[in-house]
């Protein structure tokens, strides 16, 4: 079985090559801008979709100046560089450290719950897990925008970490470039494991 | 502004509501069974969606016999045990620390991926990072078969890995809870942080 039985999944066909089936990761992108008005339409969109304890630690940062652009693509392994001078926008994924100050508005029926979170280590985990889970929902928040989403997680990490938050309230999660495809964007896709290799039964 | 942008957003707006605007976390359900065929619809669709070098370490276990069943629920937090005893189907969501040994078959192409994750610490941590990036994809795929999900993460962890994976080669990532939603599935919905809160410009 290669396709989804139709019976078993609700989504409608455009909404499954969207953000799935057709959908693929772009390596070069067209010069149309993405503006922040479309962002904002994704935000909106994927901010609905859960985290543990509705943390919501992701916080996205759009490189508009080319000397932000520079401080990233300095920091991207060598492969990843031309991606990310090319492509008409480049966000900064990071987990906020510090998540746990706005428990007590986006939890408030648990006031004791940005006391759970004092120590840094079990802090830093939980925002490093929701942020990671956040950015999957963030990939196809992109794609349901109807742009390619390229993510990046080849860098040095520390070095975008002193470079974009130097005082350690965040830790970068993965670059995303974002756009619609330029010229050859992508080669042709590669394996998925079967189901009987992911999926088992106890 | 509430709702996504019209013009911003190439998603439908059946999909919207299904994934996103009025999707929630279920914490009742009815009896109404999830077959297996479901749950390979749900997997045949999320397969696509992009991991770092296509790793694809999620891996998932259905917990469909009464003692696998009571395994889990016994490492649960006591305000998670009512709600996986009750669920017509719960998964088990893991990390594969030895995805690197499919690298040979998924990313074909490089023939030295498999040993850049010699080292077990890295492999442990991109097998986390892309297994939860998967957990993402997959809450967003129950939801797109028109069900529910209830992804819990407060359990003993290093008890479900004992429990479940005693020779060591896979790491728990979350529970979830699937099916149609039962009485009184959820309260209202908390609140979300806001664009400006989350987005800035550099």
């Amino acid at each position: 079985m290669h396709e989804p039985r139709e019976e078993h999944i609700a989504l409608c066909k455009q909404a499954r090559d969207l953000l799935f089936l057709g959908a693929r990761t772009a390596n070069s992108f067209s010069d149309a801008p993405v503006p922040d008005e479309q962002v904002r339409a994704i935000y909106e969109l994927i901010k609905y979709a859960p985290t543990s304890m509705n943390q919501q630690p992701l916080r996205i940062v759009l490189l508009r100046t080319t000397s932000a652009r520079s401080r990233l693509v300095a920091q991207l392994a060598p492969a990843n560089k031309g991606k990310s001078e090319q492509a008409p926008l480049v966000a900064l994924l990071a987990a906020d450290l510090h998540f746990h100050d706005t428990l007590p508005e986006v939890f408030p029926h648990a006031p004791g719950a940005r006391d759970l979170y004092a120590n840094s280590e079990v802090r830093e985990r939980s925002a490093v897990f929701n942020a990671t889970l956040q950015l999957g929902y963030f990939i196809l928040g992109v794609r349901a925008a109807g742009l390619c989403a390229g993510p990046i997680v080849g860098y040095d990490e520390d070095g975008i970490n002193r470079a974009f938050f130097p005082d350690g309230s965040r830790r970068v999660i993965a670059v995303v470039n974002i756009g619609l495809p330029g010229a050859a964007p992508w080669q042709e896709r590669l394996p998925r494991l079967s189901y009987e290799a992911v999926v088992s039964i106890a």
